[in-house]
This record gives C-alpha cells, structure tokens and sequence, in this order.
C-alpha cells in the first residue's frame, strides 16, 4: 500500500476565493449526499462557508466533514489495494496543536493509538491545513513516522535503508545521532511554516517492530532481520474541499509483500535475497534455478508467519486481492465505478494469481485524495 | 511475449490509393534510413509504387521490404520482452501460396524449420496481404499454430485448455475429431476469403513437447502435465507500409513463465496450483502458508528444467528482462525511444526481482507492427 516506486507531484496552484467556495460546495454536495443530509441544511452550511471565506479568506471544516473527507480521500487512493475498510478509519483532529511538541505529541499519540498492541486501527491525524500547498504551516519531514536510517559507508555500500540515505544526513546535520545498526528508527522532524525543523526521538515504546523468524528455515533467525510493525505514511497531503492538508499522518496495516518482496528484498533496499539464497543451499550460479524466486517467497513466508506469531495484523496479497475486489463489488453496489491503478494494485509476488491482475479500473483522480508533497528537504 | 490477458483490437479502415502511398513512403523512408540506402534509390522505388498502384491499386514489396518490415514490426512490439533479437528474424515469403493446402504446407515447412530440433528459430512466414484487414485473402483460424482442444465436460468443468473450447467446437463442427486428452493439439484451420475453411491435421512429428518433470519433485511428473516446445502466434496481422499480412504466423520462444505461471497456473486455464501444492505436502488452508506462491515458483521450475533438459530453447524471467534491458540501452544508442507497455512487459512471477518492473517505458504505437484482428469464427 505504500510502495513509491512510482512518484508523481500534483503541483496546485494557489486557490482563489471562488476556487475554493467551488471546491467547498463540490465536497459539501457529496459529504451532503452520501451522508443522505437534507439539501437545505447543506445550503445553510455552504451559506455559512462563504461568509467565512469572505470574511477571512478561507474557511474551516467541522470535525464531522474532516472525517468523512479523510475517509473519502482513503476510498479514492487508487494505489491502495487495502480501500476495503476506508469507512473505519478513525480520524484524530490536531488542528489545533501549535508548536512542534504539540505536533511531536499528537503523532505519539496516534502511534500509541493506532498500534493498539499489535491489533492495528487504521488512523490518520489531520493537523492545521494551509490554502497554499507550496506554504504548508506544518510539514513531517518523514516519509513515514518509522523508518530505518540509512548510512553510506566509506566503500560506498549502505548500512541499514537506503531508501533513507538523504534523511538520514539531514537528521545528522541537525544534531541527531543513531547507534549506526541497520534497523535505527528515524526521528520525527517537524517543520512550522519556514521555521527550522525540529526533532524528536520516538519512544521506544511506541515503535513496534518484529523480528523475523521462519516456520521452517531456522538460519532466517540468524539474519537477524525485523521490520516494523505498522506503515505510517507521513509525507502526503490531504485535499479536501480546496483545503490542503499537508500533515496528516495515516496508518493502515501491512500487505506482506511491501516488507518481504519490496523493502527486505529490492536490490536497491536491504537487498536479501541472496543471502537468504545462500542460508536455503540453492544454487545461485544460474539464474534459471529461480533461485531469486524462491528465496523471495520464503522471505514472504517468514514476514507473515512472524508478524501472525507476534500478534501483528498483516494480510496476505492473496486476501488482500480478494477484499480489494470486494471493495470494487461494494462501490459498484452503491453506483459507483472503482477506481484503480493497475501497477499499483497488483502484489510483487506471484501478481497472476491474484484476481486483481485480470482486472483492468479506471485510473481516474478523484478529490478528496492523497496527494505527494516536494521533499521538503534536499535539493532546496 | 503471447499472453493474452488484453486484448485491443485495431479497427483499420480501407486505405485509399494516397493514403497506401503515403504509409508506403513513410514505411520506405524509414527502411532506406536504416538500412543506409541512398535517397535517390529510394525516390525511385517510390515512384515505382506510384505507377504500380495507380495501376493495379496496390503494391508489392519486395522480399527485402517484407523482411525488414517484419523485423521492425517485431522491434515495434510493445508487448514483447524479447526483443533484442529482433534484428534475427528469419522471413519466409510464402506470398504465392494460393490453395488452403498451399498455405498448410508452408506453416508446416515453417514450423519443422523454426523448430529446429528444439534449437528454435524466431521466424515468421508472410502470406499474401489485403488492403482492407477486414477482407483478408487468407487468415488462419488458430491463435496459435499449435494449441490444445478444450472439451467442456457434461459437470461443466473442461478438460484440456478452456482457452481452445471455442475453437475446438468449431474444429469439431469442421469434422475434426479429437482423442479427448488434455492435450490434443488442434488442427491448423485456413480459410481464403470468404470460402469455407478447410482443416488439416498438424503432422505429430512437427509439434515438439515437452513433458513436464522436476529436479526435485519426483511426485511432479506423475501429473503427467506437459506443454509444447514453440509459440507459434498465428492470429495476428502484419501491417507494413499500408499493406495488411493477415496471415503471417511467427514464432520466438518461450519465457517460462508464460508456460508455468499463465497457461499451465491461471484458474481459468489448467489451474495446476492446488495440484502442485498437494503433492509437495502444503498447507493449503490458509492463504498465509503462501502455498499457491510455492507452488507456483516450483511449477516454473519444473518448466525451465524440462525444456533445457530437453534441449528446447527457453529463457527464464531474470534473463529476458536482462536482455530487454539491454535491448532498450541499444535502442537508445542508435537514437531511438526504447517502448514498451509495462503491464506486459512484467513476468507474473516475482517482478519486482527484475529490472523492467522498476523502469517505465512509454506505450507509443509504432508501424510496421503486429495488430490482433477480430475472431473469424464465432459470434459472427
């Protein structure tokens, strides 16, 4: 659900005042709609809206359309093959946190919450929302709240995620320090408008993570591999209703295949195949062995089998093929047409088993949405 | 390269005598540029054309332009991993063949050739063209050259490949008789324009297969499962410069996996998955065991196996994504945009073990090119 191989930045320009009265009265007219509120009382709301508009310049959304846009935006991810369950996301309303601790503290929260001890709770918490996406008054600096350091070593190879490498300095460069092992939890890093960024170690406590062991392979133990237990995308901005919000940390749960068949195992990410290869005795002379391929399912294998012993929700790409067509059923049931991005939805493992690989959705974009954000840091 | 999960039919309308001439100019531009011919030589031949086409009201290629046009046509091919080898294709100009039995002949002579003992060799054999796609002269009725029968049992399961149960009900209405085995080839049906077709049974001694064993699991041959050495595509049309091939049979070889993870796994084809998970003891209760996946990547390695151990030419996933890699680098050292269509271009085992999966390539339509033509028989 959170693979970013593919990385597009939808640039928006800054909204006018009719824009977004026709922002707020498109998202209104569904929020009314779907929640079967009467026309009259939507009236009065968008009434009230543009009075706020007009008297400040933007307007501000009740918690109940806050929710109900955050779900929205869920359902209409077209990457996510987990949409099954966008009505259950539960949607924490920090908009009015101030500071950076109050930011660093309502993220805690959420990871406390959400993490629930293993039996995961979808979540998002929605900070201030700026109208000017390229002005946000709050950025996570973090791709996601729980991400491993990367550091390059003099030979050039990395230590721990390279997916990290940049961050990681820039976290140095701001005074933080890892223990240099391949699994160092990031810091949070928050910015305020154009202040400098602060950041904040995450307690311990707070970071589930699960160490890797195998049914039947032993030696896998020995690799001494782990991954954490919750994937907490930090780094989109959530579009309801012309406002932008561009801290709003989520969370579902893990597919698989995003640790076992893309994190553990991309050559250009932790890279383990091989020396998974190696501890199973195949023979890696030749590529026509499939060696890569068994070593990715087994890897697969102990990821879920790990996960399930330690009491983490996780799904497998199989089920999540099927409540992912589920989902589609669901939005055809209530008039709408499922929207998707086949080279997203599609599991890195075994892909043509899965029904969603002999299904073609329509890619369309659709707001409320999750959209990417610049590197807030970097190449500025 | 010969999956067929999408099907897009080209819609091509009757060329008029200036455009013919213009999709011939533009296609002998390209041929003299390639091949280093001089303008002048080429200015002549065009004007050749023109007087043959305002005299007859089409035109002929020579065998040097048929050949090229049909190796480009392959290099065009967004769908096709393997095209490095494009540059290799052997062209047979099988234009005079005027007889249904004419025609067998030469796809018989075509298949001993490309065959080769099992060192396969890509080539293809050109029938005579059309101006309107949609009136061919000669079209053969099989998607492949050779295919196995599907036969719908009275409990509505098939046995066989349900790929085949429409054709081989034709087949049958035809006369032809099948010894109702999961593995009966079909007979090659041609038809010349509008008269009926005619069936000829393909020789045994030119369908080169392959039974299926596996160099750890004794259990696998018992399934007794087994599939042919050549895909022979035989159903789509060839168009250079404004004339249509709609009979142009070609043949490269296999990627295992379209063997081992398509025709031999879908659920809608001979869906071997459970069978395969059975007999190596899996836990199939539970999705989480990942059994399909093991199983799977143990089914594409009896494939590889059995090919290689029988001498068939054969190239695994890993490997064709190499060469695909290499054949893109080489396009764009002679200054052309490498294309290709992603969706296609993965293998359905393990993708994002391979490069393809991690690059994008633009989808851009390119003549000479193969195009998939509507069924001849059937619906009509």
């Amino acid at each position: 659900m959170m693979n970013t191989h593919l990385i597009n930045h939808t640039v928006t320009a800054v909204t006018s005042a009719s824009q977004l009265l026709q922002e707020a009265e498109a998202y209104l007219r569904q929020y009314g709609s779907e929640l079967a509120i009467a026309d009259k009382e939507i009236a009065a709301r968008l009434s009230q809206i543009a009075s706020e508009i007009e008297a400040t310049g933007t307007y501000t959304h009740t918690p109940e359309e806050l929710a109900y846009g955050a779900k929205l935006a869920w359902r209409n991810s077209n990457r996510c093959i987990g949409r099954l369950f966008w009505d259950s996301l539960i949607v924490q309303d920090a908009r009015s946190a101030q500071t950076a601790a109050d930011v660093a503290r309502a993220v805690f929260s959420h990871m406390e919450y959400a993490t629930n001890g293993g039996k995961i709770l979808p979540t998002i918490t929605v900070f201030s929302p700026t109208l000017d996406p390229d002005k946000p008054r709050i950025r996570l600096w973090n791709d996601q709240l729980v991400r491993y350091a990367g550091y390059e070593r003099e030979d050039g190879t990395v230590l721990g995620d390279p997916v990290s490498l940049e961050l990681t300095r820039v976290c140095q460069g701001l005074g933080w320090r890892g223990r240099e092992t391949a699994f160092d939890v990031l810091p949070l890093v928050v910015q305020l408008g154009q202040e400098p960024p602060e950041w904040f170690e995450i307690p311990v406590e707070l970071v589930l993570e699960v160490p890797l062991t195998h049914p039947e392979l032993p030696a896998i133990e020995q690799l001494g591999l782990r991954w954490y237990g919750v994937p907490f995308v930090s780094n989109m901005r959530l579009e309801i209703g012309g406002l932008h919000y561009t801290a709003a940390p989520f969370n579902g749960w893990y597919m698989g295949t995003e640790i076992g068949a893309r994190n553990l195992a991309d050559p250009f990410r932790y890279n383990m195949l091989p020396q998974v290869g190696a501890l199973m005795g195949l023979d890696t002379s030749r590529e026509s062995t499939l060696w890569r391929d068994r070593a990715l399912v087994e890897l697969n294998v102990a990821v879920l089998h790990s996960f399930k012993g330690k009491g983490v929700t996780i799904v497998d790409h199989h089920t999540a093929s099927k409540q992912f067509s589920l989902f589609a059923e669901r939005e055809r049931q209530n008039g709408r047409i499922p929207t998707g991005r086949w080279s997203w939805l599609i599991p890195p493992l075994s892909p043509a088993t899965t029904a969603v690989f002999h299904t073609r959705y329509e890619d369309l974009e659709q707001k409320p949405n999750y959209f990417y954000q610049k590197t807030p840091y970097g190449e500025q």
